[in-house]
């Protein structure tokens, strides 16, 4: 968890009563308003002192195991909850997390070049670089380039001109971060290839509505990026809402791919271009995903799944299935599913012109 | 109609007898070749002294209400004009139209950094802001940026790293402008985050095709951003032919989406990724659009309509509607249909392989 | 051929017997080791002193005529070749090419700013602009715009603010190059326009899988751009592997398109935003390809083409015809099967719903 490279806690805890108060939730029973809460966290990775919240019934699996020490919840679901577990009853839980995230959380300051900070800044043949920033040996970087507070590069990476590499990234070693890239919220390995225009770590599309406003929910996770990655001209990376987006060794994303928040891409899997996969979907190891596929988010693709070009995958899928079709189906059956279309098509061409149109 | 911060016209008016001579068209009927017409403007918005097109029989409709004075029109839709509107006859009315355009307007000159405006610019703390421009209190702008001529930024926003805004461009109070955006044409309202690598302004994907030769129209309208706005990494948005591209309060847009020119957005839409919106399409309030949704140009989508990911909208949507598929359709037919084709797949495979391959 | 404006050769020749090492390959017959190979080559093109590969065998034909000298190949395939090509028998011979590749050829240097070669680069009103850059007349360079080592660009062409021009591109007369695009490896012909954040000549997506592990493949083609070209904000076009990604004169392409590597477009095509072409695709003139659509690699699209939005094309398409859907079928034959598909989704819902959920 890189959470505190990027985000500090605006305070240690907060009181079951506050988290009463600011959410505008009811307890569930009766318990002591002097209980400490310390943290937010999923419903998966979330301790004794800590506060979940429960979404949607599609969660009440996760729920029933959680050690969740406190979730936010609306009434409906109170009677999946493990016995450990304080309610706190709500009608929006998603906004009250929200609140809940943004009382504990602020993003670091990213500091910028202004009359306060400027000598902070050297000039270095052209690039811009944070006094704090930690530049390893044989690093080239390009003009106007911007290399942020506390920074780290590793031996051999070349920067482009006009990236823009904000507070507290750690790059690894030999990568080439190429021109006109923004990275931030991002821990990135060695060897890796991010070519112009990829944009790593803005926070993640997540809005909770309520009464008719979409609320911002503060994004407090990072962008994590294996060894030898490679990520394609002007694709984004989104970094996670509560916990981490992962890419993991070896996978190479082509152009204009989005990876949306807290998804995992597991070793070695390749990405052709303009294909697209959102939030929480998890993606195996050696998978080959096709150009231009939608996936669809909070599904598991398999290890060794491949996936034809143009596919809408929107279900969960096993491991080494070969796919194709939107909803994908089997690659075969979708094969002769075209094949029987096509037909129907050109039938349906002579047989019934007149009466359909 | 902010036309007049990015344009300037280059004559007051033309003669009947010059726009019949630069378009090559005839008049339909005998009329006094000095009247003055003083500008072009949409079939819808036209006035008495203003000229404007029909391209396609499709806005014959618009056509047979306009208040035009004058219409570029082909000598087939000449029977369907308004009695009060003089016809100009001519086979291209669309390029007529761009022929026109142009001659009325030319783009305001941008200025940029040269030997003889040197003097023009600051260098402010590595950013470099034109002396014209009003920036408001408590407003950070990161290295490299540029701030054109005559640009107005309100108090508390934020321009990230090598952001360009070029000249005569208005941005609210506490905006976040990201990183490497490029911004031109455009009026931005308060609380909006623009995210890295966002592309507002550029001139929509507009030609007159003539003789084997694609004429560029020049696109005259602006881009115009309510307030509380959101924009993801890398999307696009065209400004407007004519009139304006409307991205109206509180709508958040998600990455790598694509917003054609004329295309209006009512209040508190939300679009996932990798979604496009082709030219001249109207979408309503609190409309919910998926990921990787397509949706074609010249089209209504009603208010409080809901498209699932990866369809294709291909017609005009009534509200409240729920649609999926491509060609999108009722949400429900759509996954029996789904469910249909899945089980003909099967069905096909074990019945007919032999017959069909 | 533009391969020598941005790659090196490394050796002069390989020696048969060195590319069997390189390689791990075994001849297919008794050869003199010390025979000399002069550069690799694509089958179509490979002369008598160079090397080129089989990858699959949907390429025997382009095998049976090939004039290459020599050729790797998978021992299967080997009957099929050509009587006067001697074979290296490999069991992945597209990782072999990329090895052979990678022993012949390097990308210049880039050569950045550094400390060592600071003062090869001049600071012209806030441009940083390499002293052996050839900038025509009435060149306008906003600031912050990099222009590299022996870049040329013609008379009365702009470059935005912040856009980055990689060493030894040409670029033509009165082009606009808009802010924030990245153009490296590419030869950009008059009278073109790019808009912001377009992403040129970065490397296409190669990698050739051996032992669990994707292997970089060296691009060594170029992205030649006729004149009259337009280019929409933030498309990418890759440049070639061996030859050239070509972009024919008077191509007018939207925002968001990407164009893979090899891909050859040819002259008045117009593509549609966010439309993606897959590798080695050949796209006849004066194609028309709407919104959205992907076109799969390897293919051909015949002259005159149109080719509805949103439609996934799979197969090569003869000259003049209109398609759609995904896959693409005939145009009419595909708004039928829409139709008949739409009434299936009625009447299954009133029919069935109950025995198919």
């Amino acid at each position: 968890m890189s959470r505190n490279n990027f985000f500090e806690k605006k305070v240690e805890f907060l009181t079951l009563k506050q988290v009463l108060e600011i959410t505008d939730s009811r307890l569930n029973g009766e318990f002591d308003l002097n209980l400490k809460i310390f943290d937010i966290n999923t419903l998966q990775n979330a301790s004794q002192n800590q506060i979940s919240f429960l979404n949607s019934g599609r969660y009440s699996v996760q729920l029933s195991t959680s050690k969740a020490g406190f979730c936010l919840i609306e009434e409906k679901y109170a009677t999946k909850s493990p016995a450990g577990t304080i309610l706190l009853i709500n009608k929006n839980p998603y906004y009250a997390y929200a609140q809940i995230a943004q009382s504990f959380y602020k993003q670091k300051d990213t500091e910028f070049v202004s009359d306060k900070n400027r000598l902070n800044y050297q000039e270095n043949n052209l690039a811009i670089i944070h006094n704090s920033a930690v530049i390893g040996k044989e690093v080239k970087i390009g003009s106007g380039a911007l290399i942020g507070k506390e920074v780290k590069i590793g031996d051999g990476t070349i920067i482009g001109p006009n990236a823009v590499i904000m507070d507290n990234c750690v790059i690894g070693k030999n990568c080439i971060i190429n021109a006109l890239t923004a990275i931030s919220f991002a821990i990135i390995g060695d060897n890796c290839i991010i070519h112009s225009g990829v944009k790593i770590g803005q926070d993640g599309f997540g809005f909770a509505h309520n009464m008719g406003v979409n609320h911002k929910i503060i994004q407090l996770g990072s962008v994590i990026i294996g060894n030898d990655v490679e990520i394609g001209a002007s694709s984004c990376i989104d970094r996670g809402a509560i916990e981490d987006t992962v890419i993991s060794q070896g996978v190479k994303i082509d152009n204009l791919v989005q990876i949306a928040h807290n998804v995992i891409i597991g070793q070695g899997t390749v990405i052709a271009g303009c294909s697209a996969i959102a939030g929480s979907t998890r993606i195996g190891k050696f998978v080959q995903i096709g150009g231009a596929c939608n996936i669809a988010g909070h599904i598991n693709i398999g290890d060794g799944v491949k996936i034809a070009g143009a596919s809408g995958v929107m279900r969960d899928v096993a491991p080494m299935q070969i796919i194709g079709g939107c909803p994908a189906i089997d690659f075969r059956q979708w094969q002769r599913l075209n094949a029987k279309l096509a037909a129907m098509a050109k039938l349906h061409l002579k047989a019934s012109s007149d009466t359909v149109n």
